[in-house]
């Protein structure tokens, strides 16, 4: 057997990062011959979190092929966050958290999702289901994921589950997750050596609602002025991106970490539709979503309820 | 949390009807309200199989809603296969083993596929993971649904886990796995109270292979004369199947139980290009198929391949 690539969606995130390095590191020990990748550049989130548990971050690759023929997907499945060339590979496994959509094989997989707020609460089922000790430092990556994706357990996205796994990765890990996931969230909002090109990069991603073209791109931050003082230049920037990617909606959410709103600016021919769906009026084409942090569970559902007639 | 449909595919074979039966008790026993339902009519085979176990046959259903909101699919997973209604009410969970194709949903989800042999092998990994001891009677089930997808342990699609399970089901359920397994598939092969509609519709299932509809029907006999002996009558049933619903391919297989080869009988515009792709020529619209017993495995992937440019 060839060696098989693991890798996360596009504009990784720290579960993405995390889960393909744990589920990679999972796979060796049961004899695959796998390796963790990227596609796309690590965020500072990310990064504090590699660092502090001391390692290094995949390797960025574009596509698969012909390096490998065969790939694992973690915390994504849809075809247009995933590697460019994935008609050209097989998908043999997806571990993910998800709803499914623009995903089809022609063959029999492995595919395990379930509805809880993280990869890793799955992954740390996986370790269990085949005997394999979760080390130190692959237990703080899971836990840093944990934190990253429940804005420090407080998404309701956040399950029971996803509880369980958090204790146990704290444990394992040896970290006061509080403390830790505080300084992690605070390194990833430190936006002071970001670009605007790289915020609206950052954490994007695109999806096909309906017949309509959606992309959501969202930033953390401590206080949400740092960049909302900016909107006229971003403005510039996601008009830019709406035209050449054809768009029907772009929406960028800026979430403040301590107070668990986000603001949202929305631009595109379907932006009143939108904001409509969320019950809020646009004022200079933004809007505060009171208690909105989840782009999975608190965006998505509603466009997709929105935008339902799109043709 | 309202009453949730656990059902297999239309057509259902042995696996859908066992694994609808036998997923939902486990369900109750985790605390849902679940019933397990069938669309479609109850085979020979799996008549034996319920009989023999003491099951009465689910409940026949055509449409969902509006009796219940949610339903979770079993060894199966694409709209085509499922519920009329399949867009009016939302998929919680998948438990299948088959590829991934024409299914989406807006949410997260539960989705369990393994590329195994058979439903039933996970099923039993889930009574496990749930700690739920399985019922005897539910263990003879679950071997039932063993024995056909493998045709008594021979088929390509039978692996080590699903040998694992059907060792496991046959001791819980006190029976000679041989013996009872060719007893089961004789009953499920007499066809002698079948008209040819019966046949064309017994385990017909549908595809959507890239741009071409095709349906690939599958007849288990002890003497493939019997069903071929019928040929003209059996052509006029299937161009009447393929006008109506705009067919580009219908392929009936008639597998020799006891010699394990098939007999093809291949229909439609496509016809010639699935010959070539399994490297026979037709004779009077039939071929042999060498060591061919698995649709899944032997047959939709080759279709899959050679129909790749079809627009």
């Amino acid at each position: 057997m060839g060696k098989v690539f693991v890798t996360g969606h596009k504009n990784p995130d720290t579960d993405s990062i995390a889960s393909a390095i744990s589920y990679a590191y999972l796979k060796q020990q049961i004899g695959m011959n796998a390796e963790a990748v990227r596609i796309g550049v690590v965020n500072n989130e990310t990064a504090y979190a590699l660092e502090y548990f001391g390692f290094e971050a995949p390797r960025l690759i574009e596509k698969a092929a012909p390096e490998v023929a065969e790939i694992i997907l973690v915390d994504h499945n849809e075809k247009q966050q995933s590697v460019d060339d994935f008609d050209d590979v097989r998908v043999i496994e997806v571990v993910d958290h998800h709803r499914i959509a623009n995903f089809e094989t022609n063959d029999p997989l492995y595919y395990r999702a379930e509805p809880v707020g993280c990869t890793a609460t799955i992954l740390n089922k996986l370790y269990k289901e085949h005997n394999v000790e979760i080390p130190k430092n692959i237990a703080g990556l899971m836990l840093s994921a944990l934190i990253s994706d429940s804005l420090l357990f407080k998404s309701p996205t956040f399950t029971e589950q996803d509880r369980v796994a958090a204790d146990e990765m704290a444990t394992l890990a040896g970290v006061d997750a509080l403390e830790y996931g505080l300084d992690m969230l605070k390194a990833g909002a430190d936006l002071s050596n970001k670009t605007l090109e790289d915020l609206v990069k950052l954490d994007a991603k695109e999806f096909a609602i309906n017949e309509a073209k959606v992309e959501i791109a969202q930033v953390n931050a401590i206080d949400v002025n740092d960049v909302m003082k900016r909107q006229p230049e971003l403005e510039n920037l996601l008009y830019r991106v709406i035209a050449e990617k054809g768009l029907d909606l772009f929406l960028f959410v800026v979430t403040d970490i301590l107070n668990n709103d986000s603001i949202v600016l929305a631009l595109g021919k379907e932006a009143d539709r939108a904001s409509a769906a969320f019950d809020v009026t646009l004022v200079n084409n933004t809007a505060t979503l009171k208690g909105v942090v989840s782009r999975k569970k608190q965006i998505v559902p509603v466009l997709t309820e929105a935008l339902k007639d799109v043709e």
